[in-house]
């Protein structure tokens, strides 16, 4: 038997691992990466640190190109879809040809893998009984986000909305509290009665964080985001959206 | 100065520590332990054996009694805050006579200390500049949980829902995807348009996962863990609602 670990691997900062994402390092044959091509090197550099620090014994790394993503078209869901289905063709054949039997194979995801990603529905696609497969949970941005600003998603006894910048835009926040990710838009602004927790490149070196009511510090964040976007060449930004109380015991 | 840390320990599984955590284990000279005087002897043990392995040097742990919460009240969020006061009173207190100046002292807090958890706000309550404090970010039962059940928290371009089973019971789903923690009452009974991912005792050797549409386990689950509470005196579960979709597409 094959065997496919799906492992996540924190949100930037390598301490985010975890004992059993070191050890599920440790037992694998061979990692899978899908390279995206980008400017995102410092990622790339992250999962290779992890890869030397944990491995124990031989291993090999496969490469493949990550199939490009049609992002000019308004049907978002699809163009996921169809991205989807390609790289699950990728992840069949990667299984099927570069694992040998009894080798464990491993996925490192970004953060946590059951959050906006897409590795473990791939997995699942293309699991035919050939081989087993497992996911070990990672510090999320959400997670790592929180900590950094030393507050807490939820709030007692009340509900979070987790939702996509797009989402946001169109829907509106729908929720008193509210974390938004992969808004590459800043749909935060104008949402003047929420206080704002944003977070960029969180647990890296190059984290930024800034905190205030939406009103007086959304310009500072589009300014700011903008401009390290500008010098990094990407961004990665998360942020938690809390609606301002108006009275301090609103509840009894 | 004195130092607090604030160290989410994950949801059950010792090998969810992260080493971010670790090295904050080692770093604490005194570890506050609230003793909620119930029989949940597995998760003290954790705590136990998380210090026991991870410390470096000397250190002490100072228990206090935690006071008791009115369970009995229909005003949940009242009974939760005046209960926050009366630990604010006792984190006051430790921090000021337990840490000596220069001295690190930590909370070990359950999964991640960003979700349904009151640590960080009770220790931002009593700080009045004579102490620092971080958070630790750590695997959160519901990252657990989906990792368990090897399926995603989040659909594509989909927003989730995290609540409380109170909320769930009077508010109703309110969305596709939702996640629900602290259910004292199986709530998720009578849902009967969505599928469940439900999990108790994550991470740990009683671990038990059932899954499949609310309409066929509902009883099974009600009953398992019934059975399970009765049998350990206690239970922890959590669980996933996905809304059973009807077309296999139904955006476009
Ligand atoms: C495709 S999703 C993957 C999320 C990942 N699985 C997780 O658990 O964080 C990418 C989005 O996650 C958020 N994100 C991930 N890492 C981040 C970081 N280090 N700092 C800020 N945001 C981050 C951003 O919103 C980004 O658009
Ligand atoms: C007070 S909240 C604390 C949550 C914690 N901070 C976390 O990140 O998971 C307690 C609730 O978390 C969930 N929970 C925590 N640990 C769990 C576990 N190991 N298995 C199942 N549910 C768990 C249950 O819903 C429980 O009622």
């Amino acid at each position: 038997m094959k065997r496919v670990l799906i492992i996540g691997i924190g949100a930037g900062d390598p301490d985010h691992l975890t004992f059993q994402a070191a050890k599920a390092i440790a037992a694998a044959d061979v990692f899978f990466v899908l390279d995206k091509g980008e400017v995102k090197g410092d990622l790339v550099r992250l999962r290779q640190h992890l890869i030397e620090t944990h491995a124990a014994g031989p291993y090999r790394i496969v490469t493949e190109q990550d199939p490009e993503r049609d992002r000019t078209t308004p049907a978002y869901a699809a163009a996921v879809e169809d991205w989807r289905a390609r790289r699950a063709a990728i992840y069949g054949r990667l299984i099927r040809e570069e694992l040998a039997d009894g080798q464990t194979g491993a996925f490192l995801v970004w953060g946590d893998p059951g959050l906006y990603d897409s590795t473990i529905a791939i997995v699942e696609e293309v699991a035919d009984g050939s081989f087993e497969y497992a996911v070990v949970p990672g510090i999320s941005s959400v997670a790592a986000l929180t900590a950094r600003h030393r507050t807490s998603l939820t709030q007692v006894a009340r509900p979070v909305h987790l939702t996509t910048g797009r989402r946001l835009a169109e829907d509106g926040p729908g929720a008193d509290d509210v974390l938004v990710m992969l808004d590459a838009r800043t749909a935060f602004d104008g949402l003047d009665d929420f206080h704002i927790y944003w977070g960029a490149y969180l647990g890296t070196p190059d984290e930024i964080l800034i905190e205030g009511p939406v009103a007086e510090v959304a310009e500072q964040i589009k300014q700011v985001r903008a401009e390290a976007r500008a010098r990094k060449g990407w961004i990665m930004d998360t942020y938690l959206l809390r609606r301002i109380r108006k009275a301090e015991h609103p509840e009894s």
